[in-house]
């Protein structure tokens, strides 16, 4: 298997992204269909500004067109995986309305919960797996962001803090709504929602939130990019089904979820993919021996 | 951070609680906005009478109501937390009916059962967080009432039993409808409501029903009274928020609960406390810095 | 207690199996309430083929009406749990429609898929506990059958492979909507389904798919029917209520699966199970001490 | 059949009453297990007041409790149904905060509005059917009242007014929840809550809002009372039980409602009721010739 | 357009219908793919048995295979149309239980209850539609029977009655699940249930129950063939498309039954019958003059 | 009240529109914040080409967010509504997929769908009131569009057909999951799918599709006016509130629904407009004379 050198990478695909400039992100195209987005703004420890809120939007709404993708590694530029949310960028849109009347005021603020909502949602909307690598610090809207991903790995000196509570409010793009499906020891979701206390990745990896821990930033993006290749060389029709009905199975009954996945198979049992990989296997080679067309 | 002492808490209370006079509970209020509920029939290992569930209604009622608190702390009195139901005492509820129709007995009982459910179900009505402290032995409808609290402690010496089926009856208010959400290794929770068999701390642990455990009640209760301090320090908009949001994320879709929330922050986001914290954050200070309007 | 020993087992229950006869299953009543039900193709590793599809609704549908089983065991016989779906026997389902439209071909196979589904849906439809005891490989469909189980216990040598994406399909008859509520690392249900890895018995029974390892199959067996023993020991009315009502649970919210437990329980507390174990547990005595009549 | 005499009703209930004593409610115990509680405030208009919110919810809890009742009958004293919420005396709640945080404000009026809500719910949540027969003006609360009955019978010179949107606010104790699902054309639920128009009685009767129309409240009240003493005659297990039934209904799926329905009748088919009933229909008698046990 | 003549159908089918043997249930196979299925018990007033309750099941599981089927119209042979459950035949299922435990009656009571509203639930569960053609009487079950039907048409003299409150029970096997979803003036519906009363034909068309009503059982029948071969000459992949959508919708929200639709039609827009259907209209023609393949 | 003048509005609008400019929809702004969307394709008998599905979208986005706009008509230019899609500009969509894999046709399929469903859903999560105003043949698409907006009036001479089945198809964007909805004598609504006949204008009020008829176009829009200049003079926090709502309670059950609106309430009852209706209603003054900020 051909796989990706962190070294190289970089190089490889500067033509190809001239779609994807961003001022808060870097996109690159790496090898075997997998794009990297970086948080970049190192400068200001990847504080999450307007910018980034209406530019990851952009960025997956488009990488879920891109039949060029398959799968996704996010991680984070410079000293932190991110600080969370920019207080005096965003200070303007939530802290000094426009209005006076509180119904006036509450109308405004729930359209802009509903887009920085979207802001994570779109991860998920998105049916290419997401592999999150988390190093050093991920604060605040850093765990909104990583628990709609599909896949959580970090560094040895990796922690996460919710940290919504100390600035005086409920979580609400995300943290409350996905944590709680993800980790599921209620009483840790709890004590973390309500202290803002810090996690360390031992017990991030103890309580199921990431799935690997790495000693440092290279064997962590290594890995990342390691596993990327191997998802990307699957079947793109067997991949994407399986995350649009896992993500379908976590907000519906057993019942409801065979359902819709009998309804979904019957047309992607149809595809060539499946010939093609049971063919593949009787004569015991693998997915990546085998070419798939692009999704 | 002026943590409460145990040996002074009790004193400085005495006054402010004449309205939580009850025979099976004892209420008393800590510094910094803490509630204590001990269950106190010591005698009776803490077995719940027809009086203690009334009273737990009425309780947790009156606290949801109560601005002077912001978290609650539950113990059990004496040797161990709770025996679990006093089945002499509520024997001739269930087990004597009045009516000789089955329809009518049936009518009746299940009346009852609703009435026994709401008595767990209030802790989680009620908005505070809450956090239980378990020594020794934590049967039947202990384990009801534990999975209806916030966030779980445990000595070491502690233990767990799901023990309904042992008196020929599927646990009817609360265990099985919460724990398989709480702890969620599916096959343990099973295993341990068919069998009835004793779970020790370190694989209450493990599993995530606790999220700590202490050598004894007194470094116990002294860990959940200074986790209860740290809460009670933060924001009750943010913090109570944030219990409704988690709530109500559990037993919705995610999508769901994102509308929920924007619904509800258009109004929380208004709050002096989010202009008070954040501007604390600014200059480095503390939530427990800040002084937050009561609730 | 008098426990099973599996060299006497198989004798003793010739008889009365009669009409549990299969091709692909093996259907053993044990002593006390206990059957046993073996995947039985071990020349061909218990590779599921269409009359294994077939059969398994046919055994679970009786087993659910016959009042002399309390309790089911599953495991493979010969050198593995399973091998998954006989690709062969069933490519000729799913590979070579009969039809040429589209349309037609996606309706036969939703028709096809709902069946294949039901297969696994019997296990969870049946009141009775089922508990699986994996040896060795548990690959694809075998994974699917667990996941509708109650309680997974394994060997030391025991993997398990989520291996639909491998043959260019998303898993469709239980995997991805059972899993995910199952183990509840969210990070590592995706991880396994993106990439058909191999999971081992420890990394099992750290996420709790499993909840016990056993260094080979004959202490595994001795445990699970150890176990089997034990649940067969208590009312049936109480244990099987409580099946029901987890699995309704699992599906529900928390109010609902309330609301469904108080409308069971007002016909199940009317039980004269209720009344004799309450007895027994004035007296001291166990359940296993008493007589529940057959349901 | 003995029918309700109205000149008779008055007199006969005096004693029974002693504990529905209420300032804004008139109850009175009628022949035939029948309840009548009248709006009881016709200087006023029966404007719904503080004290009305409050006694509405006492009432039907202990209603809902008194196995002499069989049926409620709904109407109002003096010369109309009601003219809706009382403005004057509940605008301190509503409009004059005591707060200044418009965080806590929120809160309060949330707690305040689900109180109000219950108000009705509470007719719902009786299992006893609620007949309401409406004469004159039926404005603002009065629709949401009459809303969360059973049947619906009014006057010739009845009209309808959905009102709130005329005070600045949208409907918020049920109109908006129960109206679509009780008339259904949706068009004209649409129109009448943005417009606040008047619904006269012949289009209330048409879009199916009242089942029936009569000349005066005499007539109205009479076949009111008619109904509810055919009702009153049959075995109270079958009736109830079809509340209860039905209310679930329309909140669920055909398929929840039709597995609730199997887990309430494998205890209500086991009524005296239903062999006294299927004896009686076997002679050709009528269920009014049964004598059925309290509820 | 070639129409069924009511008096050539019966002869012409005589020999395809061989496997449709039942012993309460005439099934003729009409021209253009129509099926009748006549309740065929007209001595005893179509009164349903327990052969019945069985064979319905057995029918419309073989119809719901059957490709050479495209349309069912359901009619009632005799006199009348049902009299409703055969209280003799069935009594001893229900009234005469073989246990003395409640809870073992209630065991098996919710079994037998679950097997009953299955035979009416294969009626949805078939994708073909069914119109229903009453006359005369149609009373309890057989209310039950007709609210799983797709369309309903009725003679002038036909008679709706909700009868189960009479016979001490809450209807179980559909009525107070779908009734109140198909016709929607709830006040309408809850005075049926509660009272027993009948509802003739031109009330059931003013409320949406039927769709037309008809002078007499001959034309009647004739207008429901009529309908039946209208629909059975289009698109079966449209047509059946349509139902399981149209059941899917009633008990889904909008959002989640566009999610289904689009999942589903995915595949079916893929059918020839699109093509074939498109060329046709634009060569002005009707569906009726397009062959198309069997489902 | 100033009624707008049908001759006046189009002129007093031109320069305000300028962002409102499209090739299928002419949009004017009208007095007192009424916009009036026209589908304007005349010569093409108003049918949805491609730029129509795109431009809808666009054309209720900017609506949503465009503070001056309180209410919506829609109708049609030219000789009637709408013919539905145009077949000849959409078939390449449909009809010639670019792929020959079925399952990545159907994954295209899938997001086309979506995409066209989103046409009439933006009008649905547009929370300003919808007027519909339909004249003359209402096909197909329309039924589709006219589904998702408020309230529905129509002439004399209109009619309605789900034209769907008849180019073999079942409807997916939105007929089929919205129509059972608003009307609801299920038989009708299955009636009219499978058999795409046409509907006229009497039957549709009847059935409550619509809720007014008017004897030709001009007093169709004349009384589309009224009803809108009249919602326009109530409080927009009201209006689009109840909205909000209404759309929510379709979807969830009445508990879910009465936790959303106080929820939702906490907020909207602080507002300004209640303190304005309030004491307007007090001096017995109008909505329409009191003035609203804008929302």
């Amino acid at each position: 298997l051909l796989r990706a050198v962190p070294g190289l990478r970089t190089m490889a695909s500067e033509a190809e992204t001239s779609k994807y400039q961003y001022e808060t992100l870097k996109v690159t195209t790496e090898p075997n269909h997998i794009f990297h987005v970086e948080l970049n703004r190192p400068n200001k420890r990847n504080a999450m500004n307007k910018s980034f809120w209406r530019e990851m939007v952009l960025c997956f709404q488009a990488i879920a067109k891109d039949t060029d993708c398959r799968v996704v590694v996010i991680s984070g530029a410079g000293k932190m995986f991110t600080s969370g949310i920019d207080l005096l960028d965003l200070g303007s849109d939530f802290l000094q309305p426009q209005e006076d009347d509180p119904a006036r005021i509450a109308w405004n603020l729930r359209k802009k919960i509903s887009e920085y909502q979207e802001t994570f949602s779109v991860i998920e909307k998105c049916s290419k797996p997401v592999i999150v690598a988390v190093h050093n610090a991920c604060i605040g809207g850093g765990v909104d962001l990583i628990s709609a991903c599909d896949i959580r790995f970090c560094t040895q000196d990796a922690w996460f803090q919710v940290k919504e509570v100390d600035v005086g409010l409920a979580a609400d793009v995300g943290t409350l709504q996905r944590l709680p499906k993800i980790i599921r020891s209620q009483s840790l979701v709890n004590e973390l929602a309500f202290t803002a206390r810090k996690m360390m990745s031992d017990e991030a990896k103890r309580c199921g939130l990431v799935s690997r821990v790495f000693p440092d930033k290279e064997s962590l993006l290594s890995a990342a990019f390691d596993l990327a290749s191997d998802i990307a060389s699957k079947s793109p029709v067997a991949v994407q089904g399986t995350k649009v009905n896992l993500v379908y199975s976590r907000d519906h009954s057993v019942q409801e979820s065979l359902d819709f996945m009998a309804c979904w198979n019957m047309s992607m049992l149809q595809s060539q993919d499946v010939l093609k990989s049971a063919q593949a296997a009787m004569e015991k080679k693998q997915p990546k021996d085998v070419t798939f067309s692009k999704l």
